[in-house]
């Protein structure tokens, strides 16, 4: 393929249903880039290690629980370091950018790509994008060594700053091009990504010998193909404080209730993780699963049910739950509710509201309700041990990526392995 | 003084201005009860320690600032175990009542006072009143043995449970006197503590051999009288994760701003302290100290500037911080205003929805704002060390005293001292 | 096969290399035993759930990483529910025992097998054997009900007591007869899962009905067919505040050495994670990596290296690591070295004294080691949140298992997803 | 009085036996200095408070628990900003240093010096002393501004190195003199402290205009005059996670015994207070208080009780009790004793050898040990928030105490309010 031709899927198929969904390379447009035996093989670190090197043949099976004659399925092409790279440390110009909103790890994964290149690649110009997507064109940029880096983990939130928004495909692969950087590290969620494949896109049609690494963010964990996404362990972790404290709150009065709001748009891992490790919550309420407030088999009966029962109980919500509901209420434009949706766009707030009123008005009965929202107390938080380890081979794989020339990809854990995972068709069909 | 008389201040003077405002003493209107020697006297592991009663003339002083020619001022009793007891351990049936909201440490001085009961005095009646004040006429009672409480003070919140109002003197001293109880232990804030003398009054009034003691529990560490409330430290240093959340999220974005609602109704010394252990905040409001939003000398003009310096900030804000504010706007009944103040009476939401409501339409000015509200996560979590080493000596000071015959007073640190000061006057004086 | 018959592999094979190493069946050795439906069927928080049950031809992959004509290699049957159940839940009387060390995560694992036999499968005869193997025959046993468990998952420990030893297989299982113990969970390390199938094996040659369960513990992680073991996250999270202790003693001073000495007898995981997650780490010295003091490429020049570059340095050591140094000393009987083995068989004592002693009497360099052991800290706290949900998922694998009438099995995670282990061929290869 | 003249107490006395020991101050013998207007004058931040200066009269009582006739005692100067300075801010050129081991906040000390200094006195020269007095002569000293200290107080250690000797009167003295150093702020304990006095008379023989001002630092909290030591809150906090610990390893086994070592030399404060805010512990153990092993109201005693009663017990053992029983076994010379301690000599594994040796050899009784040495893990954390807010008013106290123009002194609290206290007699009383 050539310098502006259209970007397709790379699939390769073998036998009993094999299929390799490959990420795009840099000499899918670009002929004739010379390559170099990867600087590793000289680090006595790594040197002593039989096989360090990734085989190019291997691949990690999508597939996990089989039928002894089911098909193969999707595969993906295994991270990590080749014995050719197709770039030489002197010429490499690294950018790395995050967008959205905190996330646990955030900063581990910077220090990572930075340490990465320049300890394993011996990659010495990096330069942090400030402020997300608009940084590209509208800021300074900042220079990323491993000595600026170093305590970064340490910290919440990311040392580059961030933002929503300010995309513009053209004026940042300008940036891009007239900076003379040849390898791009975007950190960010689903929209980000989106803006990942845009500049990607407009790379190849130019031609461009620039790898364009994504990596995913987000703390919702709502990306189906890979195992998990860095930061949802942490936030799993932390939310048991607020978790903890809806339970003592609500068993140290009568009839007490706890309500905790927690992150998950779409989905209520988060909120399902939590209630699985505090083993204190009585109800979970997840997108995935419709609920209804009044009536047989409602919330409302439910919650009586337990108080009656048990004294007290404790509610998780995920910010996603129930917004059908939220809906309704919107469209009926009903202005003389004080609980109307205008002044309550909280979910947990909202809930919160309903089953006082439910209570106080319909059933007479008196009941201490404590709602807890602990959502930026959570995000801005660093990453815990497991996902510094996690965001650590995260950011070697992207680096790994790259230097070996692919391009137009996600560094993923796909059924523990790490992976690269190409952008243009798997990962809309990922992200819900 | 007999049965049925008033009870009043017991003052002693005495040279260079000495005031004692002494508490009072079952034998101010019970004479002749009988007296034993302290157990702890015949306990191997107090016996050793040589004076280990205190001094019956020892009283601690309140001014501490002094000059050299200044008059000595206010002194109180000095806590601790006595020589002699008036009352048999066989004989003490004793009761303890928690009241009003939670406060780190509850549970520690609940177990404090079964364990000191029982290890130092021999005591084994104790009666746990189930949620608050009504519990001693409308609920069963739980028995209290070092057993029960033995991990108590691990977890946040009230073992007894709590609850607000449902004081009835008449029917609670009812209640104390049909079940044979001599001493009671009531832990609440400032309206539980008015109880509680209302309790020691209609006590008096009856001629009751009944010891009434009070522990004061306030997070907002409001009593002037007292060096600390338990629960303040860990207060402060829970505080410390939002304030950190809030300082990572603005410093993240462009313009960004972390708001803090921290507890404090009439006094700011949560926020205060916290403020001062972070170091991360750059604005700290409190009720004692009034502030206005717009013009010269205002927080918008403050923040505009911080944010031209450093490019984000943090605001930490007591709740009762500017309600006059608030009043203000609530009485203009200006219902056109979306932020108004039926809907948003928390000064923080308020705040929040002032300054971002004041940027994004006075100024044009992109603000990034994000608001923590951490009360409940604070107050439910259970005491640190400090708080738990004080928790044991308050409660073991107010059974000392109530052992020692005293009544009416409150187990409180003054200048260090473990004191009892008299409810009858003082503390109505002291609580804000 | 019939009671009395030697146990041996199951083994089914299929097209493309497909081996399943299959786990054993009571109906194995007993024909005839009646089933019944599965009661989760009944229960409305499973039955909405479309396709719980797991299907009976489900399989999971233990070969990832494949190439596109490698074999499909070994397979294990997946964990789950099953639609038939060979226990009535009136019928089933079972019995949890721990031994060996701590691990955080025991209690859930004891917690979520008694609650998930009672709350999924109705069963309420759960015996604790107390204090390990030895409890099956020389103690008391203690009732398990989901009432009792409650809370315990919060602390550290085993609310079952342990031990080591003990183990008599006819004792154990005359005991499990005598007592008319149907499902027996074990869990516990290497040598108590050698136990496990000992037992196994016994109440197969009796004939029994009787499912033997084995949930491995090994803090180390230190058994490759399974993704990780429980409680090793929560080691790794821990160890993070001794190499902070370690590091921020070693940057106190002028060539600060910090050592600090973790888990590890045959593997360096948790040396090896904790490193990767702390990033202050200069050094990891594991069991799989020989390493030599002196000379060349030795610790000590390597030390000298780092002190010279950076001032100070951490050094992480598996307690595994560097025995074969240890037993060379050992050997020589040198009786004139004050640091000789038998009275440091620590490896962290050991390599502290020796590098003190090389850098004072070789080197003449002054240097500050600091020697930091966190052993019984890490191991003696509860499971964090991911090895909460773990172990609570491991413990229903393990009961869904046993209700099916599988045996001689053992609950672990591949590739993500829960299977049956057979204990008789794979465990064995499977422990190091 | 004049240079060269030597120091002795300043004393004061008054009415009613009222006793001030009062700090030197420069005009003591550097007659005619210039004064200025506190700059705080003309702060807005402090200027709106009423009263913000310190009465020149002002000083705290040491006693505090008094009878009705008692003597006044002992005073204090109280700590705070004067009306008068005497050093023009342009003119400071302040230094600090840090000597001796680690402890919670000396970087919050370090930093409120030098913020202190900046914010509210406009001095802008500030020097950090590498590594302790030897950093005065044989090392480079580090530039202090508010940004560098910026973030250190949430770092443990101390940004500036420490160091153990290299104390040299007249090197440092003549460092001093020749950089134009005038304010020299030594945190440090008992030895430091020394070599501050030194330090000081040094400086007044010279007649130079240089304040000296100590800020005490002792973990252990051993000073009497002192209410507590910085960092000691802190270390009480961190020595409960070892408790805990030692508290699970002992419940979990049978004849469980857990033994956990705390820091104090001379003084059992810390072993006491984690004593009493755990209550896990069984026996706590100080110098304070002398035991014996053996025969009857021995330690072994009591273990085999608190065993037979209990099944576990903790032991808390400060560093230096039981010493003279250590010495004992040293002066005896029994090489026969496999736990001989010159191979031994924490009192902590000493004793956790002595228990293990009796109940194994004596009472043939099986016992399982575990010994928790945290002190590294305690000494290397950052202060929490109370110690940080005492370390910013201790640091704050100091830079007010020197621009007053006193020197010779120490920062330090007495019965809750800041005060100077003079080195040249009290400080050595004081400590032990």
């Amino acid at each position: 393929m050539e310098p502006g031709s259209n970007s397709q899927m790379k699939l390769v198929t073998g036998d009993a249903g094999y299929l390799l969904e490959d990420v795009p390379h840099l000499t899918d447009y670009i002929p004739d880039i010379p390559t170099y035996p990867n600087p590793l093989r000289f680090n006595p670190a790594y040197s002593v290690v039989k096989q360090y090197f990734v085989d190019m043949d291997d691949t990690v099976a999508q597939k996990i629980v089989v039928h002894k004659d089911s098909p193969r399925g999707i595969h993906f092409r295994r991270a990590g370091p080749r014995q050719k790279v197709y770039f030489n440390s002197d010429e490499v110009h690294a950018c790395i950018v995050t967008c959205g909103g905190l996330c646990p790890g955030l900063n581990t994964v910077i220090r990572e790509l930075v340490c990465g290149l320049s300890y394993m690649y011996g990659v010495n110009k990096v330069l942090g994008i400030d402020g997300g997507y608009r940084g590209f064109y509208a800021k300074n940029t900042v220079t990323l060594t491993p000595k600026v880096v170093n305590d970064i983990h340490k910290r919440g939130g990311t040392s580059l700053g961030t933002s929503r928004g300010g995309f513009d495909t053209s004026k940042i692969v300008d940036s891009i091009q007239d900076r003379g950087i040849n390898q791009v590290y975007i950190i960010g969620g689903d929209g980000t990504q989106k803006g990942a494949t845009a500049i990607y896109e407009e790379i190849r049609q130019r031609g461009l010998k620039v790898a364009v690494v994504g990596i995913p963010k987000t703390i919702d964990n709502d990306i189906p193909v890979i195992d998990k996404s860095f930061g949802f362990d942490t936030a799993v972790e932390e939310a048991q404080r607020a978790i903890n404290a809806a339970h003592v709150e609500a068993e140290s009065t009568e009839n007490g209730v706890g309500v905790v709001k927690l992150m998950g748009r779409h989905c209520g891992f988060i909120a399902m993780y939590a209630t699985l490790a505090s083993r204190d919550v009585d109800c979970c309420l997840i997108p995935e699963s419709p609920f209804y407030l009044e009536g047989e088999g409602g919330l409302f009966e439910f919650i009586e049910k337990r108080l009656k029962e048990n004294g007290h109980m404790v509610i998780v919500i995920a910010e996603g739950a129930g917004q059908e509901l939220l809906s309704e209420r919107m469209q009926s434009g009903d202005q003389k509710d004080e609980s109307g949706n205008k002044l309550l766009p909280d979910v947990g707030l909202w809930i919160s509201h309903r089953i006082k009123d439910h209570f106080a008005n319909q059933r007479k009965m008196l009941l201490t309700l404590k709602y807890i929202d602990p959502t930026y107390m959570i995000r801005a938080i660093p990453g815990n041990a497991s996902d510094n380890v996690y965001c650590t081979l995260l950011a070697q794989s992207a680096v790994h990526g790259a230097m070996a020339g692919y391009t137009g990809f996600t560094s993923g854990l796909v059924n523990g392995r790490h992976t690269y995972i190409p952008f243009n068709v798997s990962f809309y069909q990922i992200l819900l």
